[in-house]
């Protein structure tokens, strides 16, 4: 049985809390027998700040770069508000994408029939929704150079990002997204906005190019990225699997999760690209959620974005794609059984704690 | 009496029939004796391409700068998806925006109570949603260079495009947000990226301090665009003003647009610089909607977003109040007295025709 090295960065606000629950379910796969795990934890964001004074230390993204998987738990919160730019908790995460090359960000909208009523949208749209958004993660405006202020005189100032993308980055995300859809309903969109920006006319080309030349049996359709927000807030059911660039990725994604009624659900992975000797490629996982400071300490937080971006790992980089299903029906079965943290309770509902739904994810197991 | 001198740019696809009606109300507001208008008509978009090789000649710019208003339908269409990027349609839409200085478009987003149904969120989120989206329109990623696809060789490309604000662009927009909300609930939410993009710090920075040397009566809020966009989703009615730039105001616009449910029903005005002598500013209406080539032609398009466009001429541009508000109303009454066009028809509800449409509300007026 293979030992799977795991680096868990709790991360600060209800990172931490989140993060126990995921610990719990690694000690029931290893007390089944299923794998064994070996746990090391590290820094990041706020929490890496204060150790360190920057958001990760190099150590802790080498310890990355050495692990089978990264669990990553949430970044930030009003206490580093005034740190520099340079240093932000934001900037930990960052580093760990770019340094990593993890450059496929997979973030899966999925609505549990059993929330479908914690949707602001009407029931009917969103039962059954089951999006798979995949977000180019390592380039674009995130990353591009100049990003800078540059002081005009005269109390005027000047802020510039560069939005950048080369043919092979765009080629190497949509072939993930393509794939993905091959096992799936065989369906892309691919949105920019080539409308108004040279990068997104790069990025039309590219995908049409490369679906012509390598998956014309994959259903391919762009949409310009405002149109996409809107199509997905009047129908979301229509799409499948959306391939788009880091920012467009960033809110599109936001927008879809929170179709789902149920943020605190969310997981997602962050892969790299595969060695083309051992075939293992770099990943890190994360809750879509962030580090919600004003509920952190209170053992409140929902745990299942966390625990579900585990089954994640199980699927993509531990090889124990059985026990990621099983994971993932342990999540539905403790939901279908009435299970509700604060954040998914109705009027009239009891709400258990993170601590209470970790363990009825785990007795579900 | 004055006279208003008007240019009408109907555009493509269904600009021509919306336009047609709006010619209809202008008709009748002479008849009243409200007011004269001296209709100049112009081509921009497809039309123009066609007409004259370009998306807008100079000859119509320079009627747009010397016009009181700008009546614009819409632009675009399947048609010239293979035209060069400098001239496609939409080229002649931005050229208008920048040459006549039209930073400020205001996007309103109302939920008629009569259309609450229509929209895809819960009844409840959306009826009486009133959101002023105040959106920079002539800076950012849309303008900045370099904006360039550049041949790297070995079959590689790179797409480059730039995001730049400079402190008075922020400054200006922000405060035309901060004196709107003077006159509304005086909230204003102000949203960027300042967690990734430099121009986001800017904009983050320059707003607080403008806030808080000539507006500390107004309450604002700062959100990161992607968490407005699904706060939006969320629970819209907690937002009044909102305040951003180009590319998110792109975004969000058009997701609050999709939470009234019915995007024909949105009017845009944009807005230069008042002329610190004559007072007066150049200006721009257009639906918020698009040119819906799959409907062009066929008499079945929403006017009312298009009378709206003109509705706020009369209040922005045109010192006539008192007939915004009349055609505002007539609107809501045509509305009301089940008036509905085949968007807003709901099953077992009988469409009429756009040009019925437009004559319920000159009969209403
Ligand atoms: C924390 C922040 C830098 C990050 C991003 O913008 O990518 C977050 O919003 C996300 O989507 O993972
Ligand atoms: C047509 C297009 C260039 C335009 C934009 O992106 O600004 C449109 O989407 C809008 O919102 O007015």
């Amino acid at each position: 049985m293979p030992t799977h090295k795991l680096l868990l960065l709790p991360g600060d606000g209800i990172g931490p809390e989140v993060s126990a629950e995921v610990e719990k379910v690694l000690d029931r796969l290893a007390a089944d027998g299923s794998a064994r795990f070996e746990v090391e934890r590290g820094l990041v964001g706020g929490c890496a700040i204060d150790a360190h004074g920057v958001p990760v230390s190099d150590a802790d993204v080498a310890r990355a770069a050495a692990a089978d998987a990264v669990l990553l738990g949430a970044v930030g919160g009003p206490k580093w508000d005034g740190v520099p730019y340079e240093i932000r908790p934001e900037a930990g995460l960052l580093r760990l994408r770019k340094d990593l090359g993890l450059f496929a960000n997979l973030r899966p909208a999925i609505c549990h029939a059993a929330l479908a009523d914690a949707s602001s949208l009407k029931r009917e749209l969103v039962e059954g929704l089951d999006i798979l958004i995949v977000r180019e993660l390592t380039g674009g405006v995130y990353f591009g150079e100049p990003k800078e202020i540059v002081d005009l005189g005269n109390g005027q100032k000047r802020g510039i990002d560069t939005q950048v993308y080369d043919t092979y980055e765009i080629e190497r995300i949509a072939r993930v997204a393509f794939e993905l859809a091959r096992l799936r309903t065989g369906r892309v969109t691919s949105s920019e906005k080539r409308n108004v920006m040279k990068s997104g006319v790069l990025w039309h080309q590219t995908v049409t190019a490369l679906h012509a030349r390598d998956y014309s049996d994959v259903e391919l359709k762009h949409e310009l990225a405002d149109a996409l927000g809107m199509k997905l807030v009047q129908a979301p059911k229509r799409f499948d699997v959306i391939v788009t660039d880091n920012l467009f990725g960033d809110m599109l994604s936001d927008v879809a999760a929170m179709l789902t009624g149920s943020l605190g659900m969310l997981p997602s992975a962050s892969l790299g690209e595969a060695d083309p000797v051992s075939g293992r490629r770099r990943a890190l996982y994360e809750p879509v959620h962030g580090s919600a400071p004003d509920i952190a300490g209170r053992g409140v937080a929902n745990p299942l974005a966390m625990i579900g971006s585990l089954a994640m790992a199980l699927r993509y980089s531990l090889d124990m794609a059985a026990e990621a299903d099983r994971l993932e029906r342990a999540i539905s079965s403790a939901l279908d059984a009435g299970h509700r943290t604060a954040d998914l309770a109705r009027p009239g509902e009891t709400a258990i704690s993170t601590s209470q739904m970790g363990d009825a994810v785990v007795a579900a197991l």
